[in-house]
């Protein structure tokens, strides 16, 4: 149910249409969780009858209308709940992973541009998530201005600095697998 | 299709059985891929019916059998060439960074509660990782000796330190998010 807590999350900031959130979770734009338009329309519903969002109608244009959406109170303590108690680690799903394992079987020089491909990818990532920490510390991105825009200025520094973390910590793990995967290109190569 | 790799490179090992697999990717066994019951079973019968892997019937005492997988020439072809690119990165789904990037919206003392949570999850991860690796390196393992058992002496050291330095990974990247949440500990306490 992690779809549903990412979309509380963002709804929470800013009220959103379906359209909205697709491409929000398209998996482009530097957020934490992707997912694909089969799967958003079908739990915006979901939530909808469960009470935690509810849809509004707004004009867009002479005829047309779109549905924005925006979380209930109910969706709010179901998000605050669940943010506040510890749950299970997702289980292990890496694919790089069960590569990786199984580099013995193919030529060595394959597995040093299978990992170099991994490299370029993790490096970009890192700086994806560096260049998003810092827009988050400059509070210049969108969701985050809207989100403080209903929050004690007070706060404002404190918030921002908590979620730029978050992408801090993303692109501590994409340098911890580049040096990872250098090494691994290092034992190929002995 | 994941799933279908991890497969191939395990029965590349050990011809096994479903029941046998099914337990092997329980997630508690320190592997790097985790699957329930429900996908293994579907998958096996497609790879079957695919012509990668064949079922050997094989007698368990006096009336019942079992049936034993192995992987055949076309699984082997579709595994080494699978291993042999580079693929796209899994999108990201990690429930925790939804948690993560939303502690700005529960009490300071939650979220540290939260953080507590994952860093004991993290560091177990990360000691079973590196017990692992050395098992590994020890070439102690069940899987790695069958494997070993059909591989030139001369190369059992290589393949035992690449394996092992997939899960020294899995420890890396374990510790880095250790850190990572301490000081997410101390950013809350400010």
């Amino acid at each position: 149910m992690s779809l549903q807590h990412a979309l509380l999350g963002v709804l929470e900031a800013r009220p959103m249409s379906g359209y909205d959130l697709v491409r929000f979770f398209d998996g482009s734009t530097g957020w934490i969780w992707a997912a694909p338009q089969s799967q958003i329309y079908p739990m915006l519903r979901r939530m909808e009858q469960a009470g935690l969002i509810a849809g509004d109608e707004e004009a867009r244009g002479p005829r047309l209308t779109r549905t924005v959406y925006s979380v209930t109170e109910k969706g709010h303590r179901e998000l605050t709940s669940w943010l506040g108690v510890a749950h299970d680690a997702a289980p292990p799903r890496d694919p790089f992973m069960v590569q990786a394992l199984n580099f013995d079987m193919i030529p060595a020089g394959e597995a040093v541009e299978v990992l170099e491909a991994f490299i370029a990818e993790q490096e970009k990532a890192a700086a994806e998530a560096e260049a998003h920490r810092d827009r988050l510390l400059r509070k210049e991105t969108a969701l985050l201005k809207e989100r403080l825009s209903r929050r004690d200025p007070e706060d404002h520094d404190r918030i921002a600095r908590l979620k730029a973390h978050v992408f801090d910590g993303i692109a501590a793990v994409a340098r911890t697998r580049v040096e990872w995967a250098r090494k691994g290109q290092r034992l190929l190569g002995e």
